[in-house]
């Protein structure tokens, strides 16, 4: 089956310069569960996802935090830290779902980069757009109380999935947050006693959003 | 007096664009302790280290916590984050020393970016190079625990000081850390009790830098 290339800086580019990102790009399918990447030392390419969903974490070797999650037309630049100077950090990404991305070729990009200013910026954004992301997380980390994160948590579980209904394990949530599976399970019982989730083998409902929301405020 | 302007890739550069450069650039004498910075709104321009100490941190109203230091010829991209979409979030820019800097005006350096590949390739790897310190540090926060973090801290204070007597404050330390002043006290302390450090008022004197390799690694 054959798939439309959509880059999403496309209207802005040379014919010549999105002809060379199309012919570099090849699909894949990815299985949920699958990592793509494991530290900075693999350069695939530019992976942009067509659907489905990838996160980027970081780990040592006990525990995992979810740096930033991408979507569909997200474009993940850490696959690819070999066409960027002076990256030099892991990332691990994962398939969360099944996802269909596009694989762009390293060193395609990077000569593009050095020859298109549009291309170049267009990568200076997504990256700024990520550092974002971190250093949000970064102030959580430091300065928010864990009950705030939780909370926060699933206030964006409940926008990514569209259901009040999340089916994911305590470990599964204390992979996103850096935490330890017990101090989830501690707090999520905390937020049962006040009413705000129902928690079941493998799966949390969250019945009172608002008062959700007024932890994470 | 007369500086002579130094940008770190300007033999690079063509000589009109340079030039702009130069143009754009204001000399400034910052005293110690000065804040330059407090928050994003702010867009003062590029900051680019002649000489002296910069510190750039992030803050909530009851901590503080350095992300990276700024030394001669270093530039500051966050002072002029208008010119660069998509990066949001807050730093906070502190003189440790009296230092000059220049500051090169925003609107014309977001210009010759947009203009030239190879000042908006360079802007890339400063953002990467930042990313990649604030990654460091987030993984220290994760991972680490406090007293490899403080070994850390005293070993780079080291380099940078060129002495193994640091003077400075346990309040100063608990800033750059984004901790607690109680916290860093009773790891000095029980640093002194294992003879790495001499405490005194006011300065911490490191006196066995083998055992302080030891905690760091």
């Amino acid at each position: 089956m054959e798939y439309e290339f959509n880059f999403p800086i496309q209207s802005k580019l040379k014919p010549e310069e999105y002809d060379a990102l199309r012919k570099a790009a090849s699909p894949r399918n990815i299985q949920k569960g699958t990592i793509l990447q494991a530290g900075q030392s693999e350069c695939h390419g530019l992976f942009l996802v067509r659907n489905g969903q990838l996160r980027a974490y970081t780990t040592n070797s006990e525990r995992e935090i979810t740096l930033y999650r991408l979507f569909e037309d997200d474009i993940c630049l850490f696959s690819a830290s070999c066409i960027m100077n002076n990256l030099q950090f892991d990332v691990y990404i994962e398939a969360m779902e099944n996802t269909d991305i596009w694989v762009i070729k390293a060193d395609v990009y990077k000569k593009l980069m050095e020859s298109s200013v549009i291309i170049a910026n267009y990568t200076n954004e997504l990256m700024a757009s990520r550092f974002s992301e971190v250093m949000w997380l970064f102030e959580q980390v430091m300065f928010h109380s864990f009950d705030k994160r939780l909370a926060n948590f699933l206030q964006n579980e409940i926008s990514i999935s569209g259901s009040n209904l999340l089916t994911m394990t305590h470990e599964e949530i204390a992979n996103h947050l850096g935490s330890a599976r017990e101090v989830v399970t501690r707090m999520l019982k905390h937020f049962q006693t006040d009413n705000i989730v129902k928690l079941s083998r493998g799966s949390i409902e969250i019945i009172d959003t608002k008062k959700l929301d007024d932890i994470c405020s």
